[in-house]
């Protein structure tokens, strides 16, 4: 039976994603289901097991169609052996996950990260399609970042590579949750956004920051100082110009190390485009190594949005 | 005519230097001339190709018997192309060197930068003998870095990537060569151990530093403040401390992106061996994103010296 068809699955702290693709990676199908944490690891790949044979079923696709299933999961991950070595929201060490769902299908299995599946996602299928080299950066609770080289997810020489997240921007700086202090991540994750924009409407409490949150920093988000600042508050300008040259300098570090024909970034913050990109970029194209002589990629935004990581899951089987 | 035999070249500012290696990359003769800079690229090629023919001709070796000729060169280089897009010791920018070279040979010419050569010499026939995934510093005028994962160098994308060096270790920081204030070049080639022991000599004129140098600061080398601190002095404890604390988070840095299996540093600082690398290692270990989760290598000091950047070179005919 000829093999066309590709299974994805994107793992994450409180859901299961699983989408077929086609060739082209259209997803033809897909379903959730809840990850279930206290089910422990083999109750989980049941449950994916499940979803998996369900989008299998409402398609009419059988499993010998498909050429492998792709799992990207949180985590530091032996993509090699199909192991999670670590995943501290799934409360998981070592756990063999290639064998486990290998147990309910007949099929090549792959595992990685969820941040290169999702680097791989926009690689064969988004704002990075047909590019060979793409590094790509995710601004959440944390930064995760996923390397795509010559087409393939980079994953370095041992699981824990491509933390890029917890890279230092400035020694004995900001406290990371990773226990060293000064990473990219307690910079430039919509987390310290949040933190900083918090701190400076403390110290100022003219800023339109307050008013917009009606005096309560607890509902400060990360689009709160985008908001104040649209509406020509300084002080937001300013945690925004400092947010943004802490990126920049993230984002010159990567490339200065790999020098990709694409540079992404993705989550909720990216919601504001050009009015965080672009003086992003203008940071980068002077500070990148050699200047002018080297090639610097635009930084551009994800566009995949949730999908990513789940057509980046199927591409593993490339 | 069986192929048995591989030509390196080392290309420096000052001198190439070409070897003749057999497949366990033993080297069987070398020679060296020096680099006239005036010459320009055309010139300093004819230059490297007599010393090639020289040494087969002393070996009695055939050109027919080699599989090819590797050349590593200082720059920014682009190693598809076979072209160093920049060397601002050599004065050159867009020189095709491997086509070049490949009028005085009929051999397949590879190219690529001199630091990414002696990581890969370090890994055929060094420090790091047999093992897949090596990083390799080397503490100097500036940082050099050079990665090789999977048995062969990791180019990036394009040229101008594992410029480790000027990633960022203190955002703000020392003034870079580069450009960039703060990268670990500023803080850990040893031109910044040299400028830092000065510093603290002019500030503590008590320092055994300044009687090292008989109260001459010209006179600070790389060798100087490891001296002091055996003599008991603080100053200079303290100088090497803040040193080796950088060193350590600019290597953490890089573990954490390429988790190699071996990780070496080289330069003249490093004939301190233990007294410089205990307290790294000890640093490096405690650091890592994941702790002991992870695979952390041992950072040890290469061992090829000056012929590994020749070997690695010849090496990229693998």
């Amino acid at each position: 039976m000829e093999k066309k068809y590709k299974i994805g699955i994107d793992l994450g702290g409180t859901g299961i994603k699983v989408g077929v693709v086609d060739r082209e990676y259209n997803i033809l199908g897909k379903h959730a289901v809840p990850t279930v944490v206290e089910k422990g690891a083999k109750g989980i790949i049941a449950d994916m097991a499940g979803a998996v044979k369900h989008v299998l079923s409402e398609l009419g696709i059988q499993e010998e169609e498909c050429v492998g299933i792709g799992i990207g999961s949180p985590g530091m991950v032996d993509s090699t052996n199909g192991v999670v070595v670590f995943a501290g929201n799934l409360d998981w060490e070592h756990e063999n996950i290639a064998k486990l769902l290998g147990e309910h299908f007949d099929l090549p299995i792959k595992l990685s990260n969820d941040a290169n599946c999702a680097t791989l996602g926009e690689a064969v299928a988004g704002a990075a399609k047909g590019l060979k080299n793409v590094v790509l950066i995710t601004l959440g609770t944390g930064v995760g970042s996923g390397i795509v080289i010559n087409g393939k997810i980079f994953e370095g020489g041992h699981a824990g590579a491509t933390e890029a997240g917890h890279t230092l921007l400035v020694a004995d700086g900001e406290q990371c949750t990773c226990g060293r202090k000064g990473c990219f991540e307690a910079y430039c994750s919509a987390t310290a956004l949040i933190r900083d924009t918090k701190r400076a409407a403390k110290l100022h409490p003219e800023s339109v920051i307050n008013k917009l949150v009606n005096g309560d920093l607890d509902k400060v988000n990360g689009k709160v100082p985008f908001d104040a600042a649209l509406e020509g508050d300084e002080v937001a300008k300013e945690v925004l110009a400092n947010y943004e040259r802490y990126l920049g300098e993230g984002i010159v570090n990567l490339i200065d190390v790999f020098r990709p024909d694409s540079f992404l970034v993705s989550g909720g913050i990216c919601n504001q485009k050009n009015v965080l990109l672009d003086p992003v970029n203008e940071f980068v194209k002077k500070n990148c190594f050699a200047g002018d002589r080297g090639f610097v990629p635009e930084v551009k935004v994800a566009t995949l949005g949730n999908d990513a990581g789940m057509i980046g899951a199927a591409a593993l089987n490339d």
